[in-house]
């Protein structure tokens, strides 16, 4: 039983850390941007394209981390293996 | 078991704090890239290239952890030795 | 099987931890070349050679580290001496 | 058993840490590199050498974590002396 | 047992821990190296000799962690003393 606990605990707290840091870094990144725009309006077009292609990158990450938790809970290799360990 | 559990628990907290580091690093890549954006928007086109070389060059790092988490998932090379250790 | 399990725990997070430091570094250098091309785009072949020739020295860090885990997981020297142990 | 299982912790983790380090190293290296090119581009070629200079004596530290970490795996001096004690 | 398991784990994160900061500080010393060529380009020969001299000093703690390594690991003086307390 504690696989299927630690399970949960992983999903959860992994997808927490791995967003703990994306959101640092996509703060830099916005942070940057809205000091941007206020020094220099005119440019507000241009640097709004490259915050979104930006944040995308930065967001990239937390996908990852965000796939990793959806196999680990829907589509866990090893859920069979555990559960024939534990029945026999 | 103990095998079983520390696999999912090292997929998803090595790809969480591998995201981690990744998105600070992209997120002061983009940051600058925002601040240079802001101060010489003629030179965007320049920036957004260099910024999407760097920006691919970290997220290769993010890569490598999640090539690592699939194969620990997915391709586990150990797995049917430690079966075997349990059956036996 | 405490062996197998410590296999994969250092493989994935080993990973994670080298990949932290490296994107930081990377991030960090990204980071001036983006300003350096804001302010000075003319230079910016220049900038571009540099950053590669230093993102790629960084990046052989991380590949270190990769090449590391792999043997780990894939070209374990110790694993027939464990399996032996084990079954002995 | 231990024996063999913290040789594995040791070198994956090693190499981690060991590159973590290293490569901010690297990392704030490149940055004055890139900064130095953008502020005076004219001196690219002085600056390239000693960035190459710098990040060759940054990388042998690396390097030397590596060549640890390799030891302990493919060449360790005590993996007899262990197999006697088990088997004594 | 623990004797020898401790061995490999002092030796590997030992280097892996002087590297890390030993690199910080050679970071620090190129980075300063660069900016002061980039700033003046005619004295790229002084900068360079003392930048030699200076990544030297910070190279020599990192060789200092690595002989002691090589020491624990090939040259252990407690070697026998242990094995002997092991058998009798």
């Amino acid at each position: 039983m504690d696989f299927f606990t630690w399970v949960i605990i992983t999903a959860g707290f992994g997808m927490a850390f791995g967003s703990l840091g994306t959101a640092i870094g996509q703060g830099l990144a916005v942070k940057s941007a809205l000091e941007g725009v206020a020094r220099n309006p005119g440019a507000s077009g241009k640097i709004l394209t490259t915050m979104m292609i930006g944040l995308a990158m930065v967001e990239s990450l937390a996908i990852y981390v965000f796939v990793v938790s959806m196999i680990i809970l829907f589509a866990n290799p090893f859920k069979d293996v555990v559960l024939e360990l534990v029945a026999g």
